[in-house]
């Protein structure tokens, strides 16, 4: 079987481009005792996928040049020398930007496709999901009656984010870029909603919108820069931050200054909490108890938007920092 | 009895000037039933009074222009109506920027000068220690064998804070400017000492001096500016970051942007936290018991800055924004 996949030609800083990848195809090897061969079905993009290019060990390792990048993807075994996988399970890896691979079996998760859709694994009921529910409980410790808001709202985590608070018992006040994207937010729960692109004023928008509720008391942070700023001078005293991205910030050429009014982390008293999902496995039994009850309640939403075909995946990367995704944004194939 | 009291002539934002005090004489009234009369001995100045200038409510209220100001101050009675209050009596208050006063007796907090040094309860053993305390008991969560980074080091907070955290059982890296502050430092115990006015790369040079200690796992923030960013960059992953003070920020005319490396919050997964004394009084009889063992244990050494007179106290105040004081800044009277 051959399989086409996107490979690193560089690591760098700064915008992405084109050139950064490039489409090879491969010739997939026999699977051996133990082994499966997988056709990749969807296949995630995700912002912390850049940190990764950079070519530098933060949290995790960087990609490697020339080989292909890595990332969840979800697909069927077309062939299986291994117990208790036969032909057509579906699994979830982290083998995604290839059309298919061959690997141990135990290293790959069964995925049950008559639950959910098989690419909700990559989203709400995935990572990105978990993503989402990990900085509200854990970090934030949202309570009921509390009011959130989330940044970047209309993409994956935050509107995972914005349902799970609601589904918590929360106010959520949401901000997303453009009508089509703050329509989505109002049709998935958000209490009130604000176009940061249609403002001057981010801060004063939101303290504006969150006045009915008694103002925020907890921010959820995807965005950086200018959000940031608007977050420190917005929230309330003893106020919470999850801080689970500055997507703003990713491609930075050269490092942009930070807010002016850090002083308020003093003033207002705020806990400021960087956070990774692997960091938080043990709470996942959790999420998915919390989860299958909000989705048979009918509280959870999903929305995708959808790249065809391996040769796009790059583009829907690149769209990841144009704000050109609702919701969860996936690649089929 | 008459009393001579420093009063704010006006609100104001930067650098902080004498013409915004004055010195005026006034004729304190006869104590009424239950009242007391006190001749302030030691007044206490500190960073956090700065935010009190500005006119603009924050955790507190701003002070009144026209009237005087409110610090720290310990004083003994001169004449009481107050049943349990006699001459000769050390009382602690907020009745500060002043020679004396009558109040309530049960206003005051009556201290004991014969087990420390009556001056000793503005400092090591008065909100400034336990300032100290809180922000490596609570915020940081600071344990034994963990290495500390103390930001301003041989200030009040700072100095109090580095034998602290040396008797809780951490490493300690220190931070002052000039010799005779990173003397101090090493006098009072810290493992290793970098003065940051002798150096370009404050990043480079606490990561070298923390290296034999095995890196940085936690900041305490009195500084900001190129402190905190330094302290982005050289902690830990997981690292925790009491934030209780930054002075080099609170004389600006206008608002400085923040460090240009604020993502570290996420690929570290850091919690930079604020606080504020008044939130964790409940923690006092533990600061106490914790302070009496290692003050008997010989673990605490303490140091003032002492300016003398009514009429240099906003000199005394002054100072602290240009590094004069090396431990607690006072006036005595």
């Amino acid at each position: 079987m051959k399989s086409r996949e996107i490979r690193l030609t560089q690591h760098f800083t700064g915008p992405v481009k084109s050139d950064y990848f490039e489409l090879s195809e491969t010739d997939l090897p026999e699977p051996a005792e133990g082994e499966v061969v997988v056709r990749n079905a969807w296949l995630s993009v995700d912002p912390y996928m850049r940190g990764r290019m950079i070519g530098v060990k933060t949290y995790i390792d960087p990609f490697e040049v020339g080989a292909p990048l890595e990332g969840g993807a979800v697909g069927q075994v077309v062939q299986s020398k291994a117990d208790g996988f036969a032909e057509g399970d579906w699994v979830m890896s982290m083998k995604g930007w290839r059309e298919g691979y061959v690997a141990a079996a135990d290293s790959l998760t069964k995925i049950d496709a008559s639950v959910l859709p098989p690419e909700a694994y990559l989203g709400v009921a995935g990572l990105t999901g978990m993503t989402a529910y990990i900085g509200l409980k854990r970090i934030i410790e949202l309570k009921a009656g509390e009011t959130l808001w989330m940044s970047a709202a209309a993409g994956a985590v935050g509107s995972a984010g914005v349902q799970f608070a609601k589904a918590m018992g929360a106010n959520v006040i949401a901000t997303a870029g453009g009508q089509e994207k703050t329509d989505f937010c109002t049709e998935i729960g958000a209490d009130a909603v604000v176009d940061y692109k249609a403002t001057d004023d981010l801060a004063g928008a939101v303290r504006a919108a969150a006045e009915p509720f008694g103002g925020v008391d907890a921010y959820f942070e995807n965005v950086g820069g200018d959000h940031l700023q608007a977050a420190l001078d917005v929230i309330k005293p003893h106020g919470r931050m999850a801080v689970c991205g500055m997507i703003a910030r990713y491609n930075d050429d050269t490092p942009l200054p930070g807010p002016t009014n850090l002083t308020q982390i003093i003033a207002k008293k705020l806990k400021v909490q960087g956070f990774i999902l692997s960091d938080h496995f043990d709470l996942q039994g959790e999420f998915i108890k919390d989860l299958s009850d909000w989705m048979m309640a009918g509280k959870v939403k999903t929305r995708d938007t959808v790249y065809d075909g391996i040769e796009q995946t790059p583009d829907a990367f690149m769209g990841l920092f144009t704000g050109a995704n609702i919701g969860k944004m996936l690649v089929k194939l």
